[in-house]
């Protein structure tokens, strides 16, 4: 089965692959595109990761992640900010237009999430120009509220695309994941708008799947095992213009424990159903 | 140290107390309210709890919970409808005004959300006329989004609002729990429209603690150990025109593991100072 044309698999959904295994079965079960995340790829060496997906006929869909914009710190921001100009140069690198962002949480101590907020709206003021001139978009990702305190002070679609509107959609969007906002009732209005405004970087796509396990972080469920209407979410996706790359981002203990390439192939049969 | 007249614990917090032990507890340390659950009550008796707290000068603050509104099939519907008349009859048996609701999640097998919320709405058109005629507020509790699927498809004090409304707000209102919307920016404006309306029927506090324990339902932190500005959640709902009782309601294995009176004692001394 040859999964549509649009699928991505996100490295973290397969992360006992090694980059070439993964490289090899992309391109043996005709899977277009991947996402990768820094870290591994730092590991491979980023120059070789590029040259292997460039080679392979890969389109990089992604990279994950800038983004933990929420420091008070002086000192602490500066790091910060400059981890985010490696993580643009590292999308460039590799080829692909988006970076995702991942906001941060609370810093230690603190209760203050509007602040927070407004720290990541300063952050993305100063990362913005250089991210244009190496030619990459930055992609907001809200993340569900259960992360709001340790992980991700930006929530939801709306809050994501008020911190995008003050730049150009060329520059600045958001990730629409359907595993941080299939709950949210305001969310596909907020879809639509992303679309009309440009601004829908990245579809990603993840089950909902209870009971979550501790930390929350892991409990992210294979297409088809969960609670999320995968059909609608399209839908609304496409009917707001997106016509671009969908990754499937799973983050499961189960899942990494077995095959990998099964775990991939799986995936793109699972997405076919789905999206069917 | 007297707890603020206003401070009410929510018998959850400290399940490991007996009912007449709970109620020798608040009267020894001066704490006046208890919200009550329908189980430990049905296990005392009813009427002897009733009894109990009313001859201990204790106000029932609220009884947990009536909802779980979502099922399809009609017979499941018709058991439901019939334990949630049931639960407003031991509101008024117990000399409480407000039955907490608690929705439902998605039945098995469905992911209609919007559908399951459609249903609650049903619900409490059926249900509203027989609780006013028993004296009994329904107060919609939003919770948290994480636990839309399995247990509240109702997740923001929005949503909770769009369904009271097209009740008398002395019939059908909202419980607002820090632990639920501390991470929604739409929620003070809510709170506002809530109190304007006189739809707060119901303030409760639990502090958000990471990480979450597996299945998530058991990780309420005290006041103070987490991220929640309770100061300022205090002054939304009192500019709001709320005046009523405020619980805290803990559900924390940590916490049930340890001495009760002890916790209800701690708990009291952190609402006075998360408050201050």
């Amino acid at each position: 089965m040859t999964p549509s044309s649009r699928f991505s698999i996100n490295q973290m959904t397969v992360k006992q692959l090694s980059l070439p295994d993964l490289v090899d079965a992309c391109v043996r079960l005709g899977v277009g595109g991947v996402g990768l995340w820094r870290e591994p790829v730092a590991a491979y060496g980023l120059d070789a990761a590029a040259k292997l997906v460039r080679e392979a006929g890969l389109e990089v869909t992604s990279l994950c992640r800038g983004g933990f914009f929420t420091a008070i710190d002086p000192a602490e921001r500066a790091v910060a900010m400059a981890d985010n100009r490696a993580a643009v140069d590292e999308a460039a690198t590799l080829g692909t237009d988006t970076l995702v962002l991942v906001s941060g949480g609370l810093p230690a101590g603190s209760r203050d999430l509007a602040g927070a907020r407004e720290r990541v709206s300063e952050a993305l003021s100063s990362l913005t120009p250089y991210a244009a001139s190496r030619g990459v978009r930055l992609a907001i990702e809200p993340l569900h509220p259960m992360f709001a305190s340790d992980r991700c002070v930006v929530s939801t679609l709306d809050q994501a695309l008020t911190l995008a509107s003050p730049f150009p959609s060329s520059q600045v969007g958001v990730v629409v994941d359907t595993y941080h906002v299939w709950w949210d009732d305001t969310a596909p209005a907020a879809v639509a708008r992303a679309g009309a405004a440009g601004r829908i970087h990245a579809f990603q796509l993840a089950d909902w799947v209870t009971p979550l396990p501790a930390g929350v972080l892991h409990g992210r469920g294979q297409l088809g095992d969960g609670s999320i209407d995968f059909a609608r979410w399209h839908s609304l996706v496409e009917a707001a213009g997106y016509a671009g790359p969908i990754e499937v981002e799973l983050f499961n203990g189960e899942l990494w424990a077995g095959d990998g390439v099964a775990v991939l192939e799986e995936t793109a049969r699972r997405f076919a159903e789905v999206l069917a």
